[in-house]
């Protein structure tokens, strides 16, 4: 009688509603912050300027992409949760942590964009916050899996697709974090693919082409 | 059997709710953030600085009441949803990214307003920035409309009036943009216009002042 | 019929459930962002850095408890609300236009307070948005009122309290500005007793002080 | 009658989910906002600049490990509140005024962990703040439990617990913040432990421990 054996601790079946509440405030405000980082800077005219900055763009697309990525994987696996534990809730902190971060290497990214030795640097930062928000977020998954968190319905065959989805994440963002030890703004732009291919999957864009055939 | 077909994909129904939630805190801490980009500089007594920082002012205002237009639009469009789509997510996904993005432009805009030339370019930006708020709101609006995602007695024809909006303030943005390049100043007054417009329809001034006739 | 009258604008019964959350997001995100203009100044000591940055602490103390009170009130008034109206959501986006102003004055006072002249314009600019925070609230109130927007069992008598407590805190708030003319640290104090007072009304307190009687 | 008598005061019934809105909005943007204070600062090369940069890692990661503690304890207490009353509510804004105060003390460690003086102030006020919040969340309880806000079945001894474990915690930051003052470094280790001590409780590590056994 595992639950019975838990309900004492007086967490064991806090809402999910406040975590999410929580959960989702963190990601949107981490979403909302990456702006003030975008800054222009002096040399050159006003249109030159406001060009030049386009690492900062980048930077920004990148990181407001992986953040919505990262709180639409979030939702689906909260709105599924049947209950909570403590040991989720520390998991689901750690994740936070991790997203509430990224606003400070997508500045580094930023502002070393036009320096080769601290592009280096910052990419190679970047791309490991971008790693630990992925594999965090799915470690929490296979912790709600392994103690039956989930609602009975969504337990089924047909909801195991995204957690099939890491390992071929983990390689890409590997992969991408080694090209940008040699070419640094190739590497942002493979971050970019990344986050937009967990938010438009593959199978929704061949979905999407053959509906009419 | 078009709905049938989407369930195994495990995000189809996803919950309006937290998508709701999402977007009022994106759209809550973007309008809040331009408060941090008002600043007096140097020259002058206390005084003049205080009062020479009014573009400031007007650039907060502008984005202010833009981004409380694009909430109201945005919340009058999620209240009548029915269900939600991935594709309808990732529309909203971009909506958030511009509205989280004006900030920078508003920025660009305060400290602008003195020098002519940068004034022109700041002044540009901004527009574009609003004109794709709008665009990308009325895109999501036209999109749960074909994929009949609203609750079906919002979709007779009293609910058309806000669709038919998009062309005028389209116009209207265009104009003021081009308006822009030679009196910068002017397009941001416009701007502020289009923002009041937005959220006092004309129908609804037109109501009070015949109110009692 | 007023109220089919209004029903094709497709906006009017607008849920209050989604004001509420965005009212509480830019209050929340006021609050919360006056923290980033404490700072401390290069010259003495750390201690003593840190202890003359004594009116970055009073003018956050003042701004957090006043965006308190006035969440406070904007709670119970939203609370009460039965459906709210597009006049309604206008009035509410002016009262959340000037609380989210309020970081920038109290920056202002912040980092006048050892300049003479400064002060005197900082703590007047201060002095009148915190009047309009509370002039607005009151209006909003007021037209719900008007519009018999709350439900109906809190439109008794026993609902007029709050309304009544609005001309004293308007003298209050002026006579505190006058003072401010001449003493402005005076002026922080009692706007500071002003907030206080909102959130901890005198009925309250006598009621503690004579519970026991 | 003591609710009786209560009820003309119109806010004493208060509905504790904007409350737990509004708090939730406070925890989760402070303890977003410490990522801007972490930066990197000139002298050494790019990756040197990332490495020394290390105190403004760990006092973000105490920092947002103690907002997340006090917000296990905030959201255990408030999801067992029946009601809540208007002194409930002034604590809590003392709590919340705290809690979004912990980024400037949290921005004063990272700045100074390089100067012994500055590091010995830095650090103390720190751990002022720190044991702030734990006092004043420990004080929002005893006063729930004192007027019997929570809802009956949670009035009971298994919910003890968190009670019993503020005298500890007062220990320990007393003997960290004491130590401070000869090793600051450690004592910011200290505030790390009393953490994740708060979020992971022996409890529970010794339930995951034994659980096999």
């Amino acid at each position: 009688m595992p639950d019975d054996a838990d309900t004492p601790s007086g967490r064991r079946f806090l809402g999910t509603d406040r975590l999410a509440a929580y959960s989702d405030g963190v990601f949107a405000i981490a979403a909302t912050l990456l702006v003030l980082d975008i800054a222009v800077h002096p040399p050159g005219t006003p249109l030159q300027q406001v060009l030049r900055a386009w690492p900062s763009y980048l930077a920004y697309l990148v990181s407001f992409l992986t953040i919505g990525a990262a709180w639409l994987g979030h939702t689906s696996l909260t709105d599924r949760l049947a209950r909570s534990d403590l040991i989720f809730l520390q998991i689901n902190l750690l994740v936070l942590l991790v997203v509430a971060f990224l606003p400070f290497p997508t500045r580094l990214v930023a502002d070393a964009l036009h320096d080769q030795d601290a592009e280096r640097v910052a990419v190679t930062f970047y791309g490991l916050t971008l790693l630990a928000i992925r594999a965090l977020g799915t470690g929490l998954d296979a912790y709600a899996r392994r103690q039956h968190l989930y609602t009975p319905r969504e337990d089924s065959d047909e909801a195991l697709a995204p957690r099939r989805r890491l390992l071929p994440v983990v390689i890409e963002y590997v992969t991408a974090i080694v090209i940008g030890l040699v070419l640094p703004t190739a590497a942002v732009v493979l971050y970019c693919g990344i986050a937009v291919y967990l938010i438009v999957p593959l199978r929704e864009v061949r979905r999407l082409l053959f509906r009419h055939t």
